[in-house]
């Protein structure tokens, strides 16, 4: 009889981040994949990740729409709540043997509550990080509903221990995003054309020169401020003149004012430098990403995958803080000229060497094997 | 401008234990009390808490019906999922500047989502404790989410400081309960008849020379054992015949459990000794309580409120586990023996002197002039 | 490709009256059954008819949990709000050819919201009738939901064409809750021992020289008088001093007044004579109905069943008001003396003779050929 | 004690319609008003007619955000599931004398089932019209659960009749739409300028010579035609090359496909004729049509007040089918040459007289007066 692994996928940057898992426990022999598509995973406004999801090949056991609109917090609580009351009954139709929760947006406690509420075994993966807004009280919150931690680095492991977790349950496999830039590691260069492949709306700029990659998530406690952040960034890149590719938000309170900022900026200004995408293939995005000039904005996908392929980032703002990091990225403020001064830095030094600070790149073969081989529990005490 | 602060009470004990904190709130010149009643707190199974507030005196803000029915882990979830879509609307509506949870019922996490998702400063009552089920884990999720700690011991104090919380936020007030309990320390006798004020179900034995009081909850993650549990604790006070005062269980997965194994040894026994109360004015039941031979069963009032009273308790199971402690408890297992045993100890003994380990009586008025003082803030990071 | 019928059953009677076109549909080769078990269905605390369902040999595509607690109607209301949240999810995954909804129980609003609003044929059993609380409003507004008609009498035929629905589409095929009662017409004698085979409580009265069935469900829109209500039945079968087959009610607002009056008339009366059941497999349930004296409540049974069985019925109060009927039943007030007084008239008369004023015993067969053959659409404007 | 009348805004053309009805309800000495606005009626993608409300001097009792997001039909029902579950909380708190629930859109529904399944009187306005989408089964559905009815027209008034309801309590006030209309009936001429007051997007076209205005929906069961439908009317205004102030359509399934459409086709065309807004205060909007050469698209504002203001119509595809209209309408089907055509026939004809088949401008009044005088009931049986 299979171990029955359930993992709820909620976004698009989450189904990236946890493919090569999801590879390895549909493909060991002691488990079996049932994949729940919920939230902005779903919605065309975010890329359609079910689509990439289908196929790519996987079967999905049930879909979940829960995103209640709305440009205030109020809508991500909500949001929140209605995926507990249908994750409850996906997990008590399918009746798996663990649940997987991935990493720390706000909907991700819904998954996290239904679980460990109905006393089915909950692993999490990518505890024990340190960011600086909601994502942070989420992420360690869900620490404490689950039994196993799969985290991506020395770092995190020591915080989930710090956070009184029991020892025997807490792995760094490290993150399963690696094993994706691995495969690319030595791509000799850009294999696809990204404006044909992936439509998109702007300009059409020359990339064979170089181009830029940016992508920039309103932050969620700061919903006022989203519009000036992404203005900041906007006309940096404006000023600097080179080709832009650019990848529209996640879904997030506040999504509207950046947004809103975004499509303002563009009526009043001439952007043919600039072209923006929905969603792009996962290692599509990572080979666009290895032969950018660097990587712009506050995704995780600066400090995690680029920092393994050695991608200069500029990390704009607060969201990434406190996260362990290579040495390819340089952090800024929301601010023109701190964004100028980056790029110019990036572009007078050596490209960063490759770091292994989030794994070697087989985090998705070891986190099945383990999925494999944890005892099947969900009764657990502080450890102090 | 008052500070607007919202408290929401979902069950009967939660309510009893907070009643000093809410007046004092209510009478503090800076704040203006928003009083939430919700989930079993409503329900006549229950106790219908809601009218013994309504008597009280308190205004209620909104009341919230979220309790889905079942036998099943399943609708704990389902239920706390409908608690947040609700209570997101309704401080939506009420606007607070700071939101109050208590404890660490399992519905009580829709309150700390609601609220900390809403970026509305959040204070938890009675973080840090240890237990042995869901509850361990709903506690510690809890803290994670909250902005302020008004714990109930310095035991508790240090755990939650060891989760890495802001020391300046952290604050050891003792538990409310314990204000109560100061008010009838030195009640000469048992001013009322329990039988006439409050009906109930069963014989009527002579309590004036003595009896003892149960108090005995589902333990969540075993279920199908609430029965055999409900049956040693029925057994051995059978055995015992001496009168016994029985308090119905709280809602909780598994309540039928215990529910049905209380019914069926009625329809089998002569239980003229005993007789069932589903609810009782806090202040009436620690008056109860302190004139009792003891207290039997696994509600965290004998750990605390007995404690402070000097009352003596026998604590079944490992409901309590690892909660600080006064000199009162008498920990067993689910064993008719066991608990026939230590009702001879105690007999045997002296009554135990009261302890001030969950405070001195104003736990309250502390949390009161806390709320007023606190600065606003949703915001924050682990401290390791 | 087999159609896929999706039929959702909410509560142990509808399971009942639906069984055979449940039968009929899997075993339809044009059909593929997909059977959705919601509700009280699933409660203990009703019977469990999941159970029953599940022995019978059904397999089920998904069960949904959406019965939220509480004595008002809000809680109805809310009930029903969960359900569509729910069913639309599993619809989603399901994605049946046509929608089944049974009847008129509020809840079942939920799945004739679901399935229209998703643009899924919608199909409605028993619309057409008239009854006297929120069933009358939920049963015809189900009505103009639906597509498809299968009523159970000529009477209701007329109704639904007189609200102007499509006439190729109204179709009485009569109710399968006569399918079943067919079997079991020429039955010599009871053939099981119910108190041994069902358990419940109270007496074991000699069944053998006769006994009456009581089946009485609260009424919505009277929840404050639920108790009196009952208690008139309760006297005058404690008058009447033969033995009683009583069956708990279903879930509905109200259902606690009605309990509750059970519940105390047991304290204080010797029931003796009095057995209390909380289900029974359907087809013992006709078998003992159809070797009674006669049944005693408000059920929908007496209107239908009973009149196929040429059992003698009193009908109490308003719930079955303007439903066509058999020359069986004696329609009552709450009232003592004139359940006592329809009793002896029901002594002194012929049993009545076998009626089809709700068909001849083919309805499933009917039903299922019907789905199998009426175009898919979801389309429809009135007829004036 | 003033009758608490509750009256539920889900949408931006909701709240103009009913506006008159609310005023004279805040004014009625006997009538207390509880406002609920919710679903898109809070939502800045729909024009955010939260703010029209304030600014219009209105205390809001509650907000209720339900709207789910998603490009379904399933998002659609779980808006509504959400909405009952909210609604009913609301209205448990507001414990209002009558409720009120405007129209056919897909969410009014949840008012219609809280109020019913709770027992609180419900007034329906604008029963009895027919349509032909979804809004047709919803309509009539709503009709079957209310206990007053106020109709727009006698036509309408007939129909509820037929439909079995208490002639009692069907009543002819006309459509409170045209009480507003009523006030700007003899304006001279536009009194503000639409591009500087309400901003938008597009071009500034010469409107002092003449324009046409457009406002077309999708249609809800044709949801993959949306696209097709809206871009008929592009392509025909676009070959007119006369001025267009084009207003963005109400949130429904199938939204995504009328909006995607707009966007591409302004992405390839010359639109430097075509102004969008996103919403018009109502006053204004229909000062807006009064001075216009007509109206383009599917509204009832065409069928309604525009019959009133005497502005022509081409009313497109099969939306406002079988609704009373007035001598302004001009029937087209999606077709670019149809709607050329008849833009010509407007061209060469007289403008239309007005009609008052919808009413005489004192409807708010009437239904004001109407829920202070009806006899508060809940309970009904269909006529026949």
């Amino acid at each position: 009889m299979k171990r029955k692994i359930c993992v709820v996928v909620t976004a698009r940057p989450s189904y990236s981040r946890i493919k090569t898992a999801l590879d390895a426990i549909q493909n060991h022999p002691e488990l079996e994949l049932q994949l729940v598509v919920a939230a902005s995973a779903l919605l065309e406004r975010y890329g359609t990740a079910v689509r990439t999801i289908e196929s790519d090949g996987f079967n999905i056991a049930a879909k979940v729409f829960n995103v209640l609109e709305g440009e205030n917090l109020t809508a991500a609580a909500k949001t929140t709540g209605i995926g507990i009351l249908e994750l409850s009954t996906v997990f008590d139709n399918l009746n798996p043997d663990i649940v997987v929760t991935i990493a720390d947006r706000f909907e991700t406690m819904a998954t996290a509550i239904s679980a460990s509420y109905m006393n089915i075994p909950l692993a999490h993966i990518q505890g024990g990080e340190v960011t600086g807004n909601i994502d942070e009280k989420v992420r360690h919150s869900i620490t404490k509903l689950s039994d196993y931690h799969f985290v991506a680095s020395e770092n995190a492991k020591k915080r989930v221990l710090d956070l009184g977790e029991n020892p025997d349950l807490v792995f760094n496999t490290g993150c399963p995003s690696i094993d994706l830039a691995k495969t690319i590691l030595d791509l000799p260069k850009l294999d696809f054309n990204p404006f044909s492949k992936y439509g998109g709306v702007g300009g059409k700029p020359d990339i064979e020169k170089g181009y830029w990659v940016v992508m920039q998530h309103p932050v969620t406690t700061e919903v006022s401020q989203s519009r000036m952040h992404i203005e900041e960034t906007l006309k940096a890149l404006h000023e600097l003149k080179e080709p832009v590719l650019w990848f529209w938000p996640n879904v997030d309170a506040g999504a509207d004012g950046t947004s809103t900022g975004i499509r303002a900026f563009r009526e009043n200004n001439d952007l043919s430098q600039f072209h923006f995408f929905k969603n792009m293939d996962p290692l599509d995005f990572l080979k666009l990403l290895s032969h950018s000039k660097g990587l712009i904005g506050n995704s995780s996908v600066g400090i995690r995958e680029c920092a393994f392929l050695g991608v200069p980032v500029i990390n704009i703002g607060t969201r990434q803080n406190r996260r362990a990091r290579g040495n390819n990225v340089l952090d800024v403020n929301y601010s023109k000229s701190e964004i100028l001064e980056a790029i110019n830095q990036i572009k007078s030094n050596p490209r960063p060497d490759s770091s292994d600070v989030y794994g070697g790149g087989d985090a998705g073969i070891q986190i099945a094997n383990l999925l494999a081989e944890v005892p099947l529990i969900f009764h657990k005490t502080i450890t102090f």
